[in-house]
C-alpha cells in the first residue's frame, strides 16, 4: 500500500481487517519493523483520539513521531494555485508538503471540508496537491470527504461485537448545532460495502449524502422503523449535501435514546455532544460501545501503517 | 500506589522521599521500568516545569511520553453532569478520559480552579471526575488544591539543603498582581506536617488558608517576626480562601528582600514575578535555590512514575 | 564547540562543512551517540523547517527531544532587566533558562527581532541572556542577527551542485508585503565568506546589510548586472537595516524571474510567497534548488550537534 486515503488505497480490504485483528490481539507483534522510520502528523484541525491513537500506533511499531499543528506551530498555508501571495498565508503547500517530506518516511495529514465550494471540497484538492507535492505515503486523519482509520476501526468494532454472522447495522442522522462534515458517513459506507452486514441509512428528508456513498443502500426517513431489528446504530450528524452545508437544529426528534435503541450497539466515532447526538442513558449503558471503538482506532492505525512501511 | 494526586495516595511518605532521593543521586537507575508504557500529558494550563520535568522523568524511566494542550489540540470539555451540549463544547469528560486511558498506561493532568465556586474547586470534581472515567493511574500535574509533585520536589530539597535536623520552614504570602491559586501552599503545608521541621505561616489578615491545611500550624501576621531564626522561607502568593478568590495589591510591605530574609534560604515554586513577590537582589543571591528546587521536579516525579508503575 | 549561535563559535567551519557531507551520506552514522542525552527546542517564532529538522537531526543521533512553543505553552517571558514584573509576564528569563537547563543536556532556542530597536535587536541580548543564564550549550534556532543552522545548510547545498571550483553567488533582495528580519541574509553573507566562492550582493538602493556583514563584497543596484554569469542566486527578503526595520512593497522590479536566472541555481531558505518574492516558473523548474536545500537543514543541524555532543 503507498497511501491510505480511502478504501480505493486499499487492494485486500479483508486482509487489512484480519491485520487489524492481529494488531489487537498482539500490538506489540510488529515493534521493530518501524525503526528508523519517522511519521510526521500534520493536524490543520483539531483532534485528540486521530492524535493520540496514531501516535501510540507508531510507537508500538517503532517509529519516532514529530506532531505538528501546522497553522499554529509553524506558517499559513496557501492552497490556491497561481496566486500572488502578499496576504496573511507565508508558505504554499507545494513547498511545505516536499520540504516535510524531506523530514520523514511517511507523513499523515488532517484537512477538514472549507464548506466554500461543495465541488471544491469533494475534489480533494487539498489532499491530493499534499500527496501529490511532498511524494512519500500519505495518511489521512480525515479528510474533507472521508475518513478511512475511523471506518476500519468501526469495521474492526462491528467483527468484535457482532453476535450474528452477518448483523443489521444503521447509519443514523442526529442533531447537531454546527456544521459538520460528511466526511465519517461516508467513509463507514464506503467500508461497510466490504464489509459481510445488512447496512441501511437513516435521516431526514434533505440529508441525502452523496449518491457516490449511498447507491443502493435502503436509505430511511423513519428513524423507527429503520432501526427495527438492527444490531448496531452508527450515529452521526452530518450536514446536508444537497443543500450544500445546511444544518438542521435543533431537530430533538433524531436524538438517539435506549427506548429508540431496543437492543442495538450504539457507535459513535466521537466526540460526541451529550443530550443533542444521543441521551446520557444511551452512552452509560452497556449498550454504548464508543469506547472499545476508540481504542480499536489504535489497532488500525497499525495495520494501515504496517502495509505502507512493508511497502517502503 | 494507584495514583498521586495528594499525601493520601502515598503509602509510605518516607519511603517516596527515599526513593525521590535516589533517583537524584541516579538518574538513569531504572532505565527499564517503563518500557513499552506509555504517559500521556494532558494540560488545560499552561506548563513549563511540570511540562519539562515529567516529561524528562518518563524518558529517564523508559517510558513513551505524549504531550496534548487539550482544549487547544483537541475539542472544549464539558464537565458539567447531564447537560445538553449544545454550547462551545464539543466533549464531555466522560468521554475524553475514557478514550484517552485507550490509548496510555497512566495519565498526568493539570486543571487550575475556575474560582467560580470555592465548594466546586474544593470539591475537586473535575479531576475526580476524570479519574473515575479514565480507570488508569493518574497523576496531578496541579488541581484546584494541591500540587503533590511539587511538593515532593519541595521536601527533597529542603532536605538536601538543611544544616540542622530540624530546620525552621516558613511558608509566606507574598504580593501578586493577578489571582492565584491556593494549591501550591496547601500542598505544602499537607506533605511538610510528614516532614521533621519547625513549620510557619504568614500572611496579611484575611489570607487564612482553610483549616484543613493550617489545622495546628502556627500563624503570623507579622512576616518580620515569623522570618525570625528561620532556614527555608517559602514564598508564593496565594489569593483569600475566606473571601473567595479576593486578592490584594499592590502591598509591596510582603514582598521578599535579603533584609527580611536573613540567613534563610529562599525557595519558591516559579514562575516567580521578580520584584513584586522578590526583590532581585534575592534571587540574583547565593540564598536563593529556587534552580535546584525546580532542578528537583524530575527525581521527585521519577518517585512518583516508579511506584505506580510498579503497581500496574 | 560550546554552542553554535554564529560562524564565530565554529573553530574549524571546514571541518564542520564536512561532517555535514558525512552526515548527508549516511545520516544513520552516529546513532548512539546522543543516547540519553535531551535536547529541548524552545520557539518564540512559527517554525517549521527548523522545528522538524532539528528534532529528525536529534533522533537520528539517539537523543530525546522536548519541543516548546514557550509563550503558548508556558508563560509569558520577561527580558528586561530590573523591571517590576506586575504586567502580562509572569516569568524571567532568567528563571526560565535556568530551569530549563535543569531538564536537558542541550537547548535550541529561535528568537526573532522586536524590531523596537536596532541596537536592542543587534546586542543579542535575548539570545546571550538565555545563553548565560542556562550555562548549557545553546544552538540558535535563529535569532534576531544570524540563522547560522540555516547558513550551513546553504553552504552544504552549494558544496553539492556547484559545478565549478569557485561558484559565482548572488544574495538578491527581493519584495515582500511584511517587515523581514536581516538574520538570514546576514548569515548567509557571514559563512559565505570562508566559502570558496565568487560572492556579490544585489539589493535596491536603502537597503544595505550592516558593514559588519557586507564589508568587501561587491554590492549591485542594478541586479540584473548582478546576476551576469552567476551560478547560485540566492533570494531573500530583508527590511531596511539603516532605515530600521522600513520596508519596500511594492516592488515588482526586484522579483525573481526565469528570464532574470539565467543559468543560476535558485535557493532560498523558505517560506517563500510566490509570485511576490519569486515566480512560479522558478519554484517549478529544475532550476530551483529550495527542497533539497530544505532536506539539507538535517545534515546541518546533525554536524552542530555532534559536534556539541562530543564536547559534552
Amino acid at each position: 500500500m503507498d497511501k491510505f486515503t480511502s478504501l480505493s488505497d486499499v487492494g485486500d480490504p479483508s486482509g487489512l481487517l484480519a491485520l487489524a485483528k492481529e494488531a489487537q490481539l498482539n500490538p506489540h507483534g510488529w515493534a521493530s519493523l518501524g525503526k528508523g522510520k519517522t511519521l510526521c502528523l500534520l493536524f490543520l484541525n483539531p483532534s485528540l483520539r486521530t492524535r493520540l491513537s496514531t501516535q501510540k500506533a507508531a510507537q508500538l511499531l517503532g517509529m519516532e513521531v514529530m506532531v505538528m499543528n501546522i497553522n499554529q506551530d509553524g506558517w499559513k498555508l496557501e492552497f490556491e494555485e497561481g496566486v500572488v501571495m502578499d496576504g496573511d498565508k507565508a508558505e504554499h503547500i507545494k513547498e511545505a508538503a516536499a520540504v516535510i517530506a524531506q523530514y520523514c518516511d511517511l507523513v499523515g495529514i488532517r484537512t477538514f471540508p472549507s464548506f466554500k465550494s461543495r465541488e471544491e471540497d469533494y475534489s480533494e484538492n487539498l489532499l491530493n496537491a499534499f500527496i501529490e507535492y511532498c511524494g512519500i505515503p500519505v495518511v489521512s486523519l480525515e479528510s474533507a470527504t472521508r475518513h478511512p482509520l475511523q471506518s476500519l476501526a468501526d469495521w474492526l468494532t462491528i467483527e468484535t461485537f457482532k453476535k450474528s454472522q452477518r448483523p443489521k447495522v444503521v447509519l443514523s442522522w442526529a442533531p447537531h448545532p454546527r456544521r459538520l462534515p460528511q466526511a465519517v458517513a461516508n467513509s463507514f459506507l464506503e467500508w461497510m460495502r466490504v464489509a459481510d452486514v445488512n447496512l441501511h441509512i437513516a435521516h431526514p428528508q434533505g440529508f441525502e449524502l452523496s449518491d457516490e456513498f449511498t447507491n443502493g443502500i435502503p436509505i430511511h426517513h423513519d428513524q423507527q422503523s429503520a432501526f427495527q431489528g438492527a444490531d448496531f446504530v452508527y450515529t452521526k450528524n452530518w450536514s446536508s449535501f444537497h443543500n450544500y452545508g445546511e444544518t438542521l437544529y435543533p431537530n430533538k426528534d433524531w436524538e438517539i435514546t435506549l427506548e429508540k435503541l431496543g437492543n442495538a450497539s450504539f457507535m459513535h466515532c466521537l466526540p460526541v455532544r451529550r443530550n443533542v447526538v444521543v441521551a446520557d442513558e444511551v452512552l452509560n449503558s452497556s449498550q454504548s460501545i464508543v469506547i472499545p471503538q476508540a481504542g480499536n482506532r489504535v489497532p488500525a492505525a497499525q495495520a494501515a501503517l504496517i502495509q505502507i512501511l512493508q511497502n517502503l
